[in-house]
């Protein structure tokens, strides 16, 4: 008997799918990188599925790539030659649904959105909302840490992640965390696992913090720019004077044009750049009209500010666009580099900088309020790799980032195609702590191989 | 040559202390427990200092306890025979403080307090505020991940840890995190050391984020309970309608009666409980009126509601007096347990069953918006341990609050004190990965041994 058939016995044969083009469907994520030959694709419906997978994989010896929406920029969910893919995709159920303690169990397979819709319901939300929320699911969320819109107020999903259980690559359940608020009984292992890539264990629940949804609707503002360096600076001015915005992206004229040649938003001329902002507070629309200012102060062309939830859905609307609008021109090489509020326009600069050096098409969105910059290298679809002009603009940004006190990845994580960048930010004696790490949640290296470290 | 007279000359006379008397006093923190005979204490006062020690303890297998502010309650600072103690407290330097990137850079040394008052210069604040904020240091804050009283609408330490400057058990410095708002290069290693107690290695500088300053005054609150239950649920009922308070803190009539007796506050003979709470967000006003009035629904015999920031302080200073006014009535177990804020009257109720059943001394504060209850244990000053009944009662209070969804220790930390129970809460899986992180970190077993984990 084949170790498949194996799996497929202790399983059933309804769950695990063989078919070549199905599981080159389920092997890549929404970068450009190609898979290898994995050899199935396990749906799994329950935790006991996913122990006996965990199970059979240590047995043998077989390479497991957890997989959710399979939505990631950075390459995590990529599959390789001869890996099962464990799809935890029809884990849908949420569990339970506390209002009193504002606190909710879900399964990992929940979509982003799903979660925050059932929140809704009691007056809550579930505050991570990466842009992908509608197709993203928990547990790929909790696997890349994501950030989101709302995270420059709310936090990225690690502040939202209370508790989880989690499968050990040896098929052994584990349980970390709380469903209190704070606690700290040992080491940090819900922490170690948020942002893991799925290389130290397969999440197959969470114990979620869920926030009280603003009571009043939010106020909304878009400013046009016609110098990107302005917007940036805007940003800067707006977070130093404390308005706590409960959003606030930038879109570059790049993005802003593929935009435009897809849904038409009546582009001027001469705008380099638009910022979208947002404040959910109690005094949402004083917190607005002093953004409006300060944006005005720092030289916006146009300023329009709505209490209208309708608009300001469209608005933000726009924003969920970006991506897509890109893929429609080329394919994308996506990047996410991160630096420090005050250093957003400089870093700007740069990437324009790199841009024009290397004659490469960047298009750029920001979740400007946290330094957050997704500079997207556009290049020719239907070109496997990015073209070494495309590598070679991306490393400048990446060690630009760096060198102004940022990170390689704000919030879609390493996955392969950060990998060889890594070290040069977190040094040598991180990594070998990390491998270190590894081996103990993974001695056989069985967990999605080759990524996140 | 004695060991410790190679450290001696290896750091320099004036930095070492051998007097038998003085290395007592740094040899316990505020708990009862005793310590044993360590053989030096090291006042470090840079980086360097702290990589010679620790290379120097490598080299000699001697056991270092790293150490704060020495107001630890779970005996995670208590030195054993033979250690040698490191004191991080001479380390006072803000080496920077950024108001347009709301972080700073400190030195572990710095008092909690002290960094608040400069973030204020600059309208800013450094939200986690233990109780002990005077006098605990933001190295043993992140050791212990400490709450307070701001930590309820705030967060706790770790949500103000961006990066961490670590000095490994071998002398290594890793720097972890990053200055940005997010980022997820890697495995979690600023969060696996926040709360590690010292276990993972010595903390020799931090990048914490600052927040602004709510810029109105807030508002706080007074009530008075004739029922210790009713407080209990008027707090649930308070986080449940979303207030969203700045401080939400309950004392119990035994500590109310501790705290008169030292400094007469008028307590009336039928208050069973106070309730201390605070809202600073821009309609603080009004946030506090709503909770008077959830006050008076649930019972409450009396409430006030004031403005000014001086009878704030009052009512604050008075929580923050509870620990004092106890310690002069007997020795003190301090408590920490944590439960899902639905729970919080039932747990109260059980508290108050289980110091009746044992026939022991409990005086409860709580920090109540988060579920974080301290049952004091009272008992003879002198006794070196706790008598048997006190450990009983005790014993009931864990396994009370590990059925009511909740956890050992909210914010204190494993230390000495929780460590047998310790797997009853996160069983012996977790154990074990915990043993292997360590063992990876520090794998002579020198940090702080037989603490945390
Ligand atoms: C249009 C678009 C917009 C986006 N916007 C954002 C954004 O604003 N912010 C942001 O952070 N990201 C964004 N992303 C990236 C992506 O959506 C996130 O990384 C998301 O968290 C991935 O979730 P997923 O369910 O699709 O995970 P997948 O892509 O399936 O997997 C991602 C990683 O998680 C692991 N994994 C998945 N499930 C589990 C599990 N149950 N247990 C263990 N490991 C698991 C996988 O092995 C892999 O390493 C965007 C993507 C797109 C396409
Ligand atoms: C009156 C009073 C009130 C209190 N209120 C609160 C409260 O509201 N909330 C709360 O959370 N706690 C409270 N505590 C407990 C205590 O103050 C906290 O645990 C505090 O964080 C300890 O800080 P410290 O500097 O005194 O650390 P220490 O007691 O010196 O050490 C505590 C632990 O941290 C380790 N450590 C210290 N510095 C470093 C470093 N630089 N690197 C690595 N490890 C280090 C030590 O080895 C030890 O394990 C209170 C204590 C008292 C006495």
């Amino acid at each position: 008997m084949r170790p498949i058939d194996a799996l497929v016995n202790a399983l059933s044969d309804a769950r695990v799918l063989t078919d070549p083009d199905v599981i080159d469907s389920y092997a890549r994520d929404r970068t450009f990188l190609e898979p290898g030959k994995p050899l199935a694709v396990v749906l799994a419906t329950s935790r006991d599925d996913v122990v006996t997978t965990m199970r059979w994989a240590t047995e043998h010896r077989v390479p497991v790539v957890p997989r959710g929406g399979g939505t990631g920029l950075a390459g995590a969910s990529v599959a390789g030659d001869g890996s099962v893919i464990l799809s935890l995709a029809r884990m849908t159920a949420i569990r339970e649904l506390s209002p009193a303690d504002e606190i909710a169990v879900v399964e990992p397979g929940v979509i982003t959105a799903d979660l925050d819709k059932a929140a809704r319901e009691h007056g809550l939300m579930y505050a991570p909302d990466p842009s992908s929320y509608e197709i993203s699911t928990i547990g790929g969320n909790l696997a890349t840490n994501a950030g989101g819109l709302r995270c420059v107020k709310y936090g990225v999903t690690r502040d939202s992640a209370l508790g989880l259980e989690v499968v050990l690559a040896d098929g052994r359940v584990l349980n970390t965390g709380r469903r209190t608020m704070k606690g700290v009984t040992g080491y940090d292992l819900t922490g170690l696992f948020v942002g893991s890539e799925g290389t130290l264990g397969v999440i197959t629940a969470a114990t979620v913090r869920l926030r009280r949804a603003p009571a009043a609707p939010p106020a909304t503002f878009a400013a046009d720019f016609s110098s990107l360096r302005d917007a940036g600076a805007a940003v800067s001015a707006i977070m130093a004077a404390g308005c706590q915005p409960s959003l606030m992206e930038l879109l570059d004229r790049a993005t802003l044009q593929a935009i435009d040649e897809w849904r038409n938003i009546g582009l001027e001329p001469g705008t380099q750049a638009m910022l979208i902002g947002q404040s959910d507070a109690a005094d949402s629309q004083a917190a607005v009209e002093r953004m409006e200012r300060i944006c005005t102060e720092n030289g916006a062309s146009f300023v329009a500010v709505s209490s209208s939830p309708q608009e300001a859905d469209e608005l933000i609307g726009l924003r969920r666009l970006a991506y897509g609008a890109k893929e429609r021109q080329g394919a994308c090489l996506v990047e996410d580099v991160c630096v420090p509020r005050s250093a957003l326009a400089e870093m700007i600069g740069r990437i324009e900088a790199a841009a024009e050096r290397h004659g490469v098409r960047i298009a750029t969105v920001a979740h400007a309020g946290d330094g957050n910059l997704h500079p997207v290298f556009i290049f020719e679809h239907g070109t496997v790799e990015p073209p070494p002009e495309v590598w070679a603009a991306a490393d400048e940004v990446f060690k630009d980032a760096l060198e102004l006190g940022g990170t390689l990845t704000g919030e879609h994580g390493v996955g392969l195609l950060k990998r060889r960048w890594l070290e040069l930010e977190s040094g040598p004696v991180a990594g070998e702590l990390q491998r270190g790490i590894k081996a103990v949640f993974d001695p056989l290296g069985l967990l999605n191989p080759g990524k996140a470290i």
